[in-house]
């Protein structure tokens, strides 16, 4: 237990989970709604099933968590926001369903259903995928006459931002570029800085997009804040990754509702076969308190939502 | 040769093969050149490597042209003509890697040269086009300080609303849900309202996109002229294919760079098939005559690109 004792200090929770709850409970049913009103409606018949399979009723939501709690932390627009949500877990959802197929991690269990492909076959799978990443830009851009609302628009200027950092957070700089790399990397050995950048892009460059994206969704968010809530995005994307790690060792397949012990299966490098359990686990703590110090600099009056999902991150267990 | 004598007259060409290559010279040296530029450079070495084989040194151009052409015909800004051109080139390119995968059409020879998952595997390909479309939002998005140009710029709203255009053609309701229709339609009949719905979506979808991003990069088109680009780009959408369709059944592979014949090989329903190939070919001069006579209605002084490009997609051989 020595890097236990090693470990900085993590300032109080301000929050209980109870609380965090309650903040996440009105959000996550926007989403679910949102997500289910706009996700395969007017998509040909199958295609449309394996999107909103693919994406409906499973999931922390946490990406859309981050969003709306970044959003609010800058008093953002909600229609902004809510659209900025979806679009992340869409683009998340798409990567799952790629990432299950046979050519890449040929997984056949996720969140404890059948995976996308093997309830509709390899070729859906592939082109839902596609069309989630599509609608992902598509609900960032809409037209006048999508708005329910006339005064809770989401400004063009505003639309093209969250989708410049939408697309940079998923592309080859970011989460399929990870992803590439991590496949690359199967059996070979990776010193730390290679993990992080590896970690940085394939999961981190999408929740620090998140936090990004909900803070763009305010029409002017002073540079030191913006700063801060990249630093607290990058922090926390990590530690993502870090946990995500030790789950993988630590967790059985039940309660993760994926296969556990993928990674030392399939010899993939990571942050526990780098540093060792103890060691990851001081990791994720000095990142927690690396986020929540981002907080503090962010001069915001009120990140509670942010700091409980910080960490909700860190104590989660699957 | 009943039907040939029943076709529609077909208004007089004015520029000939000589003028439309001189026209699109300089364009397609533009393109080819962005291409190179933007695509795959930062990505991790071997996505980075199978992006660029993916995209660049091949293919016909025509979506990058139809942006070129439209963008000329309402004096559209320069940056955004070129960004929109990489992009339509870059979601044509990812759907063409996908589509060749095992899962979809299995095809090992594209343009003459092997298919991207025969020279890179299957899951860099999958990847790949991944990420290509994730470039396609992100050339549409610069940031103010992409701009080699101060004052030829793209502004937000325009950044927007061609997002809006490319994310609505390639996505459920435009390329990826029809060759979700394409995928679920071997060996079924097809009448036609069926199978021109399919085309209009899978093919047409993107090229009429094409036409409709070009017409966005003008500050602002009257309604009628933008009904007319629309119906320019609906015609000449459902024209390509229908040739296509034809070609499949006329050409060789060495002529096409594909596999020819795979269509009634894999009994899958076209105009051919349902039409006859004098049907066909008396339906093609339709969709020409129909996307020279949008044209006439648009009221734009100079068309000539236009018409030269839609005579091209029906008089091609390959």
């Amino acid at each position: 237990m020595s890097s236990h004792s090693a470990m900085p200090p993590v300032p109080p929770l301000t929050w209980d989970a109870a609380h965090l709850a309650a903040w996440s409970e009105p959000h996550l049913a926007n989403v679910e709604a949102a997500l289910s009103r706009w996700v395969g409606v007017d998509a040909p018949v199958l295609l449309g099933d394996a999107m909103r399979y693919a994406v409906l009723d499973g999931g922390k939501r946490l990406r859309p968590l981050l969003v709306m709690a970044a959003s609010e932390a800058v008093q953002g627009r909600p229609a902004a926001a809510l659209r900025a949500a979806c679009a992340t877990e869409l683009i998340h959802a798409y990567s799952l369903v790629h990432d299950d197929l046979p050519c890449m991690d040929n997984d056949v269990l996720r969140r404890g259903k059948p995976t996308v492909h093997v309830k509709f076959g390899e070729a859906d799978a592939l082109l839902a995928g596609d069309a989630l990443q599509a609608l992902a830009f598509e609900l960032l851009t809409p037209a006048a006459n999508d708005f329910e609302d006339s005064v809770d628009t989401v400004p063009p200027a505003m639309q093209a931002l969250l989708c410049r950092l939408l697309a940079r957070a998923a592309g080859s700089q970011g989460m399929a570029g990870g992803q590439a790399i991590d496949l690359a990397s199967v059996g070979r050995a990776l010193d730390e800085p290679q993990l992080r950048e590896m970690h940085r892009m394939k999961t981190g460059a999408l929740l620090q997009g998140s936090v990004e994206m909900g803070a763009a969704c305010a029409a002017k968010v002073a540079a030191p804040t913006w700063a801060a809530m990249r630093d607290y995005g990058a922090a926390i994307g990590l530690a993502f990754q870090v946990i995500d790690d030790i789950l993988d060792v630590t967790a059985d397949s039940l309660t993760l509702g994926k296969t556990a012990g993928k990674d030392a299966a399939s010899d993939k490098p990571t942050y526990v076969s780098l540093l060792g359990l103890d060691g990851a686990r001081a990791q994720s703590r000095q990142l927690l308190t690396a986020a929540l110090a981002a907080l503090e600099r962010s001069a915001l009056p009120d990140t509670n939502a942010l700091r409980a999902l910080a960490h909700m991150v860190v104590d989660r267990d699957r």
